[in-house]
């Protein structure tokens, strides 16, 4: 039901033969941020268009919504053809694994802007939901509900100015092989493209088996969670449930970065976090292994009643009960467990 | 039926209620251009935001649907609130004349890619329309068709690149007072926010009253109007119908820039150009006068026969036959009529 103009950067999308009769539209909109630069260190441009994709129907589809199209914006100071030409592939590949349209949006050139061989770009994509599936649904959430992670593919692409703060602080190029994976350069391992969820996660909207998704995005794994949840409520997360990639262990180590500012920054190998409830979980995770997903039960959902912890128990998780309502439980027997890179101790964090 | 999250960088919007039941989706995405150097000049923002709105909307209500939301994206080297105050409160300025709701975008901070001081951004509008009233129509339009124009209020936001080297050839600065018009400043001349069509064009579009719509924007009056017209039939603008708004034809004799050319980059004086039968045009005109709109009747659809043309005629009229399907007639008899700035005849050009 989508059609791109050929005659300029509109695009039409007929909702009744896309299958919504009664929709609400839910529109998602992002930029790669300074994961643009790392591309241009090693002149790799096609996963950046997929993950302008990735960001932005992961956050239409974490609402319940199906996307219809993306459509993007692209500025730089002068075009480049074969930049061009990578990034609007690495964008139709990423709307073949969203299943929706591409628009061709906006190319701009303006050279008074960006300095020469700069370039910025900017994607939105519009996603339709029946009234019943949209998400979060917080009422319907309570004590026990249980917490399914996704795998990450990689750092996807939030927390780009810290990683290039690293690489800078070790003097290190994108373009040796990386120090946890001797098998890939670091400019392959942090441009690995974002992981797009929206055909695993779709089934499960339109069964209604979802209380809420979290597409973690900006904010990483803790201010990602924390925004779909009611207030009375937060989600205590068992990092111990699954392994820290490597990427990250070493960000952790090597970039002396605490545990909850990783978690704030990145999304720790979880790149989305489903909310269902207790006793769905064998179903949900069966249905996301069937399309290929790999999920794992993080964690659930607790009391947020601050007043009933001690301060102890509160040390121990790292929990700032202001501030946050996600709890990273047994940070000491996982992510702080071993120490690969260098010598540093949980002491030290 | 509109709602802007709070949380994140998405909206919502319920389309049944916003009164669509059977609804076509259509979407905007444009970017403001070097109209951004001029504002930085003068360090006045609050216009481009509305520029930015008016540029999606104006696309989107030219297809015949009504904007429903319109959301940004904007990124700066190190965000400067004043300036992001005045962009996004032009954004609300736009979004209330267009009548649609503003999702607020993505806020980016990218100091790797901006220099200090310098920033871009994009706007995307999504609209809707009932199957039956999409523009252009143009299996619809035939000869004699009325092509009404719609008054611009400036330059818009298309053709900076070569007002910024008109005005850089002449030494002049945007605080200076214009030329042309010793009451305002260069620069609030060219900063006149875009006018927005929305509201007066709307009712038209519902009543069934047009057969296309076209918003003058990038490729200017020759080629917007162009693309909306079937290859059959060609557009004949008589120049004499309107006046030359006095910043074009300072640009036309000062910038010595040939009309075709100022026809191809500018919207020179006219925003829209709407396609009505013949015999429609005074209750169309008669509409949009009611809604503060200064509308002319500046021409005709007639049959694209190049090869009944005269060359003399040719010639006269301006046209090349093969690369555009707008003629201009009359030009000597107005634009190239006075010259009122320099000493240039119509033999210069």
């Amino acid at each position: 039901g989508c059609m791109a103009s050929s005659e300029d950067t509109s695009g039409m999308c007929d909702l009744l033969t896309a299958g919504h009769r009664d929709a609400v539209l839910v529109t998602g909109t992002a930029g790669v941020g300074t994961k643009l630069k790392v591309a241009a260190d090693v002149e790799k441009y096609d996963t950046l268009g997929t993950d302008l994709v990735a960001l932005c129907v992961n956050d239409v589809v974490s609402h319940g919504a199906e996307p219809i199209f993306f459509t993007d914006y692209y500025a730089t100071g002068k075009q480049r053809v074969a930049q061009t030409v990578a990034i609007v592939k690495g964008m139709g590949e990423g709307c073949i694994q969203a299943g929706c349209s591409l628009f061709p949006g906006e190319k701009a050139e303006l050279p008074g802007i960006f300095p020469r061989g700069e370039f910025d770009m900017a994607g939105f994509a519009v996603g339709a939901a029946d009234r019943s599936t949209v998400l979060p649904k917080k009422d319907a959430m309570q004590e026990g509900d249980v917490l399914i992670g996704l795998a990450s593919s990689g750092i996807h692409a939030n927390g780009f100015s810290l990683v290039r703060r690293v690489i800078a602080s070790q003097g290190l190029s994108y373009n040796a092989p990386a120090p946890f994976d001797a098998s890939r350069s670091l400019g392959d391992v942090f441009l690995t493209p974002t992981r797009i969820y929206v055909k695993a996660v779709m089934p499960l909207c339109n069964g209604g088996m979802l209380k809420g998704a979290a597409h973690i995005a900006a904010g990483g794994l803790l201010e990602s969670v924390a925004k779909i949840l009611p207030v009375n409520l937060m989600a205590r997360i068992d990092t111990t449930a699954w392994e820290l990639p490597a990427v990250f262990r070493w960000l952790l180590e090597v970039g002396r970065i605490e545990p909850r500012e990783l978690a704030r920054t990145f999304n720790c190998g979880v790149g989305m976090v489903l909310v269902v409830a207790q006793g769905d979980e064998t179903a949900v995770m069966q249905e996301l292994s069937n399309h290929g997903e790999e999920p794992f039960v993080i964690g659930q959902l607790a009391v947020n009643d601050a007043s009933r912890k001690s301060s102890s128990e509160m040390s121990q998780s790292m929990t700032k009960p202001t501030r946050s309502r996600v709890k990273l439980d047994n940070i000491e027997a996982s992510w702080l467990k071993t120490t690969r890179f260098t010598s540093l101790t949980a002491d030290d964090f």
